[in-house]
């Protein structure tokens, strides 16, 4: 039988924006967030709840947007929000951390996203200055 | 009321290993690769399969494996697999895709672990090279 898990929100995001997002952590994970102020850079994990239904989970292919070339490519090879699991990744700077909101810069989430996951950003395995990526993706 | 995910297993982790590791897709998740052999690096969200349980998914502070200060951090401020929602992620070195199947070079996680999502890795947004962590990660 295959693997269901169940995801809880930790947070949701307050307001969001490209410059500025807050993220409001629940009071009852706060005590997770202890540290988090040494490191300048965060990874969080949002749930695309506006595509959190059986069509857009369904979705295999896109035409990823901001990309002039028209390629079809699979969910898996793009950072489209429309997946087989709806979950969002941005690394994004931690700009403040006040009591359980998180002020960050980068976030490509709507307000309202639940917040599934928030870890630290660690060059040593997460910097991957020259990695390769196909031609498609920088136009 | 607070939202509640529902993740599906969209592949398995075959055969583990640091040098080289396989993740199986399910045949019918296999059309989302496409065009995920242009990246040399990619992104593997997985479940921590073992720390599915309630006691674990309540731990909060944790003193980090692998570093010898011995200081209590929090769970979104390390890479614990104890933590709210047991995901997993990883950078990955792309080294084969071979119908549904992907090799790959750095993958920290067991055997059997559900793959919840594979992802390109853009550095634009995803290399940070001169991220600033905290003391205690360097030792």
């Amino acid at each position: 039988m295959r693997f269901k898990g169940e995801l809880k929100s930790v947070g949701i995001v307050e307001s969001a924006g490209e410059e500025e997002a807050r993220v409001r952590i629940f009071p009852e994970f706060c005590d997770a967030l202890k540290g988090i102020d040494g490191f300048s850079h965060i990874i969080v994990l949002y749930w695309f709840h506006l595509r959190d239904n059986e069509k857009e989970r369904s979705v295999l292919q896109v035409v990823p947007r901001r990309h002039t070339k028209n390629v079809k490519v699979g969910v898996f090879a793009c950072r489209s929000p429309s997946r087989p699991n709806p979950v969002g990744l941005c690394v994004v700077e931690s700009m403040k951390v006040e009591d359980c909101i998180l002020t960050v810069k980068g976030l490509d989430a709507f307000e309202g996203s639940p917040i599934i996951d928030v870890k630290p950003y660690i060059p040593r395995g997460d910097a991957v200055p020259n990695a390769y990526t196909p031609e498609w993706i920088s136009h």
